[in-house]
């Protein structure tokens, strides 16, 4: 395993030196992980021209354990004061030599930015951008193979609830008990904040449990994932509780889940993120719900569960293999309720049966 | 309440004006928080000379909740756009004559800030440093009391724990049901990820909960606290399990009992932070457990659990009365187990009875 992390680092340092760069600090903690195996709370990673010099810095921090298994090929170097900012400590480290260094400006802050450069004062500091980001949308058999595990954790989580009472229980007790589960079933923790959402809150992006209560003829909408091994996937479903769902509650589903699939079978290699959305996007809006829409239909998931690509009307970009995406639209009628359908998915080429479905429970409209 | 947040929002006024700045640019949520008195995810507070124009700046992210009650006194404005970026927006709105703008360096990334200068090219960036979170030191008593209820929700959570059968079940487990009497008790959600360490591991500070199972005679230590309005406090307790502690738990648990006794009764008005983190420290010196301590004794506490002031050894600065504070020490010995005693209190006056505790669950060493 260990190799893989090598081949990462190498493939990134063919970037930033080609890029002008004689060396590279790595601050985001996912992409310390992908590039170290794991993070320890606060490390960053310093590359240099050569993979002899790597470096994991870490801040001196008793107790505290790291993330993931890190790559025995890789130095650490634990700081020596409590205070100490990693970053800043790297800078100290950089050869003599190194007139430049590459640093992620979109997560370091203004002023870790400027304790670094005045302690490397003779490095011009440059940009690395989101290129370790980059090199993580394309997944390996082994990151999908964990994806493929999380999804088969909430999927059984998600499941087991179906088979309980919903009736007179509270949105938040239904959301920490599917965590529960998903850690009963082998996930390291949820993947995001778990929401249910019942009633008028159903269909609702980002809804927060509150204590509403399950009642007869409610939307019921779930939205979960699992982080297995620091990967970390999404399912979303409506369900309706009661016998007998209303006809406008089925033409809403229907609705929803027409565009839902077809924003799956749009999931094709060399498909355009933006053409995914629209494919998604196109049902609702023909059927007047334009407005409300949310801004993407589906986003990228890996080692975090919101990364590229966006699936957005304006998003720039082409599908490539072994991409997971998630897949979620959704229509929120503000008082009545609404429904979304998400999933996370794999892009596969036609002749392997394009896209990988990860989360397989039913979309079909369940009365329960 | 209202008026509350406006009080607040003058005295920053009055601290950027005083420095020299137009405007002010709040990013960090727990700051915005503050001052507005919710935070809607995302969102940025804009502050001019004059409180009429002081503006919420949201971004467009359909469903989403804030957290908490907005002040209504406030301006709000949502981005026309999905993908643009409240600060960016702000530096927008900054009126013709603001020549400066001092923006939070400490949380804005370099390429945040580099874009909300393209946009405000004639003002000024200075750096707001931290003065929101010197404002957030001292808490007013409706602050206090949010705290207060917290505490009695961690310890009504904690004090059901110890009344249920412990042995066999894992550290995640028992750490997931802890967070679910949390929420029981009315938490908003725990205040930071629950930690349950047993046997080698009790005592590790940050310890992620294990699939290991609680034995006879081990050390079981415990951290969690309750999310309440916003503010979070925290508990950490230790104790054995089995009838008959053995002579160096026994021992062990009586040394870092006696030192966090030293350190809360050491937070008093104008005692210096580090006195609080000597008074608490030196006990576990001088019985030669130095080197594995932990770089602080405790902390403040507030909107963030873990806030201003750091009761370390080199932090200056002096406690002032109704100054939340954490006071833990802990002692881990490397695969034995070790004790960790954490309470939340708030800094009173001798007058006032001294040090008002918060989390109230015994620190007899139990044995369940």
């Amino acid at each position: 395993m260990s190799d893989v992390y090598a081949a990462r680092r190498a493939r990134l340092r063919d970037r930033y030196t080609a890029a002008g760069s004689a060396a590279a600090l790595v601050s985001c903690p996912a992409n310390v992980r992908y590039l170290a195996g794991g993070t320890p709370p606060g490390a960053v990673l310093l590359l240099g021209r050569d993979k002899d010099t790597d470096t994991l810095l870490c801040p001196r921090t008793a107790g505290d354990e790291p993330a993931g298994r890190l790559d025995g090929q890789l130095r650490i170097s634990v700081l020596p004061t409590p205070s100490g900012d990693p970053a800043v400590a790297a800078a100290g480290l950089l050869p003599a030599g190194a007139d430049s260094l590459a640093v992620e400006e979109h997560h370091l802050t203004v002023a870790r930015h400027r304790a670094v450069g005045s302690v490397a004062p003779r490095a011009r500091l440059m940009d690395l951008g989101g290129t370790v980001e980059q090199l993580r949308i394309v997944k390996d058999e082994e990151e999908i193979a964990c994806l493929r595990i999380a999804a088969e954790i909430a999927d059984q989580a998600l499941g087991e609830l179906l088979e309980s009472i919903l009736v007179g229980r509270t949105e938040r007790h239904l959301a920490l008990e599917l965590e529960r589960r998903l850690v009963d079933h082998g996930a390291d923790g949820p993947a995001f904040p778990t929401t249910v959402a019942t009633g008028p809150h159903a269909g609702r992006r980002g809804h927060r449990p509150s204590d509403r209560r399950v009642e007869e003829g409610d939307f019921l909408s779930v939205g979960l994932g699992a982080d297995y091994h620091g990967y970390r996937c999404l399912i979303g479903r409506t369900f309706v509780i009661g016998t007998s769902p209303a006809d406008w509650q089925i033409e809403l589903y229907e609705l929803v889940f027409a565009a839902q699939r077809a924003g799956r079978e749009a999931c094709v290699p060399s498909a355009g993120y933006r053409e995914v959305d629209r494919a998604a996007r196109q049902p609702l809006e023909a059927a007047g719900h334009g407005g409300g829409l949310a801004p993407r239909t589906g986003h990228g998931v890996g080692l975090e569960i919101d990364e590229d690509p966006q699936l957005a009307p304006a998003a720039m970009g082409k599908l490539d293999a072994c991409v997971p995406v998630t897949v979620g639209p959704g229509v929120h009628l503000p008082g009545r309720g609404g429904v979304r359908i998400d999933d996370t998915l794999v892009v596969r080429p036609e002749a392997d049966g394009g896209p990988e479905l990860l989360t397989i429970t039913t979309k079909e409209l369940l009365a329960l």
